[in-house]
């Protein structure tokens, strides 16, 4: 099987199925597809109908598609459709990591009651560990789903465990060895133990050079740490060195997507999770907060050009550069935060000081601003403005500079209030250089006109 | 060991033993790292201390740091650095797909020179056929490198297989079953190989409904494909089936990074690889295009309000609403542009068709156009320039209109033919969008007034 595609044609036969509760057809079509999959379709269908196909799956295949579904729809999904003693069922089977996030989105009193009547109680004391962490650190991330072993076991006393371990630990791609505190020594890689003698002792094979992350390790960052050194899962140690998890590689995938996502809205100055199949409300009021500064600035920018009227009115000639202040602002603080923004997410890169940064940017202005103020300048003289000409000229190369400086200080200043950073490089830092943009050009044509 | 981070007093120490030719004290501090590490520090060298760094690592941890290196770092530090000989020496030693990646980078002379001289024919042979993809689909990502089994072999004789091809295979996590002419039947997880007894037939633990893709698929779709299934390796096949390669998942989250950063800095106009550390000329030279870009359209912009220079000289105020025509057509063109940009990029949604999509967004346009209007329409009658209320809110109702048609439609057209769609929430849109914005404006002025 490669790639599903859910048709129109195939929706509408599993809705005329479930309309005529048609249970061969259902099974036949629906049970044995994916996880994921199955989960593609549910978003197609009402609250009631994804219910109804619930009861053909068998716990763990409904185990994997409820941890499939996207988070706020799986939110309202069992608000309205589940009762507890149906999320306990199937939160038993979750992984512990799936699990937290899962019972992160229910109301405090669903979760309590949930873990209070889950099945598997290490499962449970599992999940109370995890709930302690922020979302977006590693112990946010990690589960507690892994085998380990001591040095002085053997080899095939480890295979025993993995065997013991085979159905809560899905997949293993190499088994953690501690001591006898827990704390973490290395690890072996699955393939070791494929390859090794049964008698071999752990503590002869056992790869004791290994990368992990303490528990407080910003999510980012440990997206950085397996990607830099390859990694399909990484062990997570408390300050003491004590293993407490791992994080696997489709999580971090998952949180990589995320930021990617959430910085793309960010940038085009849309809050909230809107997609394109929202309703006609829900995607308005993504997109209102942002035009609404927008709006303001631009009648705050109107404020500024009445206050010059007078300038205008006997210089109507004037008017014509309103745009090109606007938009060069705009463009270029954009263009420097999203350097810096960028800057800050790569984090391994050597800190320069803020002397030495301030000094290249300005240099980088004035290449810019000699470019397009000549640009612009040649226009002018063109048309036969000519009085304006040094008008033009000397707005847009301040306007470079004031925008660059503007773009390197605020993502800077967001970054260091624990604000996404990317938002400096939307509609926020557009709206602001668009207001300095045309207050410098005006205050200059006043001083020179 | 977690996060290396490298300091400045570090670099130095590295730097002072180069110059002195310190073998010691380079061996200590350099030698143990992580390749991806050694790396790092070579960022910061200069061509000829970074080579002096080599000839202290073996070959394969050479080979390591080479493969780690960023493409264009790379290309300009062998090019200058390596001769033929030397870079077959590690090419040796790459995987399949990082060979590719190296080679591609070379001339073409170069690339032949290399391959011909290749230690290991085999290897030199995977080279040659992988060649042959583009970089950007399924066949460009994978590596020939996996073990491979028949359905009538047993699970030690498996095991015999993953020992031979230890060496050049160097993550295995599972292995791949396929008929007498090399059709893939299916897999066997190296956890199913670990807990299976040593006679046990291949065909008896083998897991038959499996996720493959085809060489031509696109990049994008792999790591769709990948992320939907939590896979980390995928196996690759052609069109009759035939087992080719894989693509384990660090390849592809190098490829999600990368694709995320590109559309990054399409949308916020920086052409080319631009990094904050780059050189002046380097970072003016990245963001000059759509500068020009933005003050051509400005210029234009400019143009438009010169042919209504009477009006203006009549109704000065006019001039106040200049910006805000521009930058609600910008802002509602990034907004709309973006959301259908990042549906294109999951491609997973049912299709709606072009017809219900407009509808859809003219409702959104209706709503938002309707809000921003009064806003404006507020100031306008407060400020007491009440003779352009009207002009005012319907202009900006239709730049609302206009921007939303104008951002819906360019995102497809640039899809269609092959433009990567996010530089339609740049620069591009703002600029367009602004000159339609001030363009109906004009008019709607000229016809009221």
């Amino acid at each position: 099987m490669a790639n599903f595609e859910l048709t129109k044609e195939f929706l509408d036969e599993i809705i005329e199925a479930i309309d005529q509760q048609n249970r061969e057809k259902i099974i036949d079509e629906i049970v044995n597809l994916y996880p994921a999959d199955i989960a593609t379709i549910l978003y197609e269908l009402d609250g009631p109908q994804a219910h109804y196909i619930f009861q053909f799956l068998d716990t763990e295949k409904g185990a994997d598609v409820l941890s499939s579904i996207d988070s706020d729809d799986r939110k309202r999904f069992i608000k309205e459709q589940f009762d507890v003693e149906e999320i306990a069922k199937y939160v038993n089977l979750f992984d512990s990591d799936d699990a937290v996030d899962l019972l992160n989105e229910q109301p405090i009193e669903i979760r309590e009651r949930v873990i209070a009547i889950l099945e598997d109680r290490e499962h449970a004391r599992f999940i109370l560990d995890l709930l302690h962490y922020p979302e977006d650190v590693a112990g946010g991330l990690m589960q507690k789903e892994l085998v380990k072993v001591y040095e002085d076991q053997t080899v095939s006393e480890c295979v025993e465990q993995i065997r013991d371990q085979a159905e809560t630990v899905d997949k293993v791609f190499a088994v953690y060895v501690v001591d006898k505190d827990n704390k973490l020594k290395g690890i072996v890689a699955l393939k070791e133990i494929v390859l090794a003698r049964k008698n071999t002792k752990i503590e002869n094979v056992v790869q004791e050079d290994i990368v992990y992350v303490e528990t407080t390790l910003p999510g980012e960052e440990v997206a950085e740490v397996m990607q830099r050194y390859d990694l399909e899962a990484v062990p997570v140690v408390n300050t003491t060195g004590r293993l407490l998890g791992r994080i696997t590689i489709d999580d971090v995938v998952d949180f990589i997507t995320d930021r990617a996502e959430e910085d793309f809205q960010a940038i085009t100055g849309i809050t909230g999770e809107a997609e394109e199949d929202d309703s006609v409300w829900m995607l308005a009021k993504s997109r209102l907060p942002w035009l609404v500064v927008g709006v303001i600035g631009s009648l705050l920018a109107a404020t500024v050009i009445k206050g010059f009227e007078g300038q205008l009115a006997r210089v109507t000639a004037l008017a014509m550069f309103i745009p090109i202040m606007g938009s060069t602002g705009g463009n270029v603080g954009i263009q420097t935060s999203s350097l810096i923004v960028q800057s800050l997410a790569e984090r391994t890169a050597l800190a320069i000081g803020l002397g030495e940064r301030l000094m290249k940017i300005a240099k980088v202005a004035l290449v810019n601003g000699l470019v397009i103020g000549m640009l612009a300048g040649g226009y002018v003289f063109l048309t036969g403005d000519s009085q304006l000409f040094w008008v033009v000229c000397l707005a847009l190369l301040s306007v470079v500079f004031l925008a660059s400086f503007m773009g390197t200080i605020t993502p800077l200043l967001l970054d260091k209030f624990g604000i996404n950073p990317a938002v400096a490089s939307g509609p926020f830092i557009t709206t602001a250089n668009d207001l300095v943009g045309i207050g410098t050009y005006f205050l200059i044509a006043n001083w020179l006109l």
